[in-house]
């Protein structure tokens, strides 16, 4: 597969066969309280409950799988301050391999215990943009370590499309198909995945207003980058990628956004509701239904929820 | 059956075919990260999945299914603060019937919003125990609901032993059970289950340290009753019954006590690695694990998670 290139049915039919080996077939779970409340019938695709406590594992494990010997021989690099990090990591000890992670001083203590728990082998850097690649340059040229790109990568987007067709095989009739956007993996892997194994599925995208790059992208047509995110969904901070924006703009059918405290919300809804555990930004699917009630009344909607990996140090309730 | 007697093992037979069109069989998680920090293999009892969050719905299903119409026509009463009393108002509702509650004053605001969510009645007291049953005496005189004992029913005990046959079904070799102590419904049901349809499993109770009345009991072979409990386990205030403790020291092999910190580390690492939510009382087995991993190595370890019913708003991490 080239590097730049769409994701074809066959590419991700042989994700799926990749990294069956190494990575849980999560649960599809139901709540009929939630159900209730939001007038239609939710099936939650639980990709917490994913080794690394999140989807990424699958387009990490997918790309180091993908690698030659001789390549993976000396190792994957990625820079990263979140469950990248965490899902490379884990993928390069599955392959008996080996990560450098390029991680920003002032990340989150929670992530850097998963990343060691891994075996990951970090290099700290100020937290700009600029230094991160920098120093990833730098990691990269001493170690001949393969760069790893967290979304915008054919191989990536294959990977975490596995989601879908795993939900897709355990639910039938789904009308609707929900992802949260940030870089775009998930909402491309997601949307590729209805359109190659779905019959008629419309994929929805949820994304926070205060980092609404997507939103502003997907209707202008134009790709424009994410500068000043705000929200507590920090998994969707960052800005969509060539690969992943051409291939949301050709198979997604909307964009909706949630202010933060509609994701609260939702977020605290599926604790207390469902009694799992999941980051903010697996909960935007939800707040963009329960803001929008009509449009998806009575139907039967998947939604992905990314990730469970919250600091609970440092939660958004009773704020 | 007598109302004074112990379950036998057609009671327990009889339950399962009872409450099984009305709750949910809950689903048995397993971890590797905490299989290997434990250094044993534990089986998870999910009961934080079921119907009202907590075991305690097979109990009141199984005891509010149990009554004649005549008796079930006037509804179903007791005094409780807490998982008692959403359990027994959902219960009511699954047999188109009422129950009356009457709760103190400062219960716990989503304890009452769960309790009319099931269509409860409340009746508010002042917050003692002379109070509470005081006011019960006043309700059931008035309405001639049937009053139903949280723990120290034979009807209850066979309901809560309805996880354990769950889940020596779905497991094998299971060599130890575990659950936590309050007033001993769900540790005694564990127990006769395991003696009716196990082989040869040590049954072991997880008490606070801050509320170790059955420990004490258990030990002394004399009944002592809950004074001034004082831990985070809200659930396991509660004394032991006559009922609970003659079949506790019959068939339980063990009861052994962790401090709050343990059980809130324990918390945490369910928390953290499985991406679920349980309240305190369900940590205790686990904490009692840690603690003692010597008399768990390498062995297979069931344990059933009592419940997920906690106040988001209000936990005790980062304190």
């Amino acid at each position: 597969m080239s590097l730049n290139t769409i994701p074809n049915k066959s590419d991700i039919e042989d994700a799926i066969l990749r990294i069956k080996p190494y990575l849980h077939v999560t649960p599809v779970l139901t709540c009929s309280a939630i159900n209730n409340i939001a007038g239609c019938s939710i099936y939650f695709k639980c990709e917490n409950f994913q080794k690394a406590g999140v989807f990424k594992a699958r387009g990490a494990t997918n790309t180091v799988f993908s690698l030659d010997e001789k390549d993976i021989s000396k190792g994957v690099a990625t820079h990263s301050s979140g469950n990248h990090a965490a899902a490379l990591s884990l993928a390069a000890s599955l392959r008996k391999s080996v990560a450098y992670i390029v991680m920003p001083l002032n990340s989150n203590k929670a992530k850097i215990r998963a990343v060691e728990n891994y075996g990951g082998i970090i290099s700290f850097c100020e937290p700009s943009l600029e230094a991160r690649e920098k120093t990833l340059i730098n990691v990269i040229s001493s170690t001949h370590a393969v760069e790893v790109h967290p979304y915008n990568d054919p191989r990536i987007i294959a990977g975490q499309a596995t989601a879908t067709t795993e939900l897709l095989e355990k639910v039938d009739g789904l009308q609707i198909l929900m992802a949260p956007v940030g870089g775009g993996g998930l909402l491309s892997g997601t949307a590729l995945a209805a359109s190659y194994f779905g019959k008629n599925i419309q994929v929805i995208a949820g994304e926070p207003e205060g980092a609404n790059d997507a939103f502003r992208s997907f209707y202008s047509k134009t790709l424009i980058p994410s500068i000043t995110p705000n929200t507590i969904a920090d998994g969707l901070h960052t800005s969509l990628g060539i690969i992943t924006f051409e291939i949301i703009l050709k198979h997604v059918s909307a964009i909706m956004t949630v202010d933060d405290a509609a994701i609260i919300d939702a977020m605290r809804l599926i604790w207390e509701r469902m009694k799992i555990i999941v980051e903010p930004s697996s909960a935007v699917p939800l707040a963009v239904i329960l803001k929008n009630k009509d449009r998806f009344k009575d139907k039967r909607v998947g939604v992905i929820l990314s990730g469970g990996n919250v600091d609970i140090d440092n939660l958004p309730f009773n704020k």
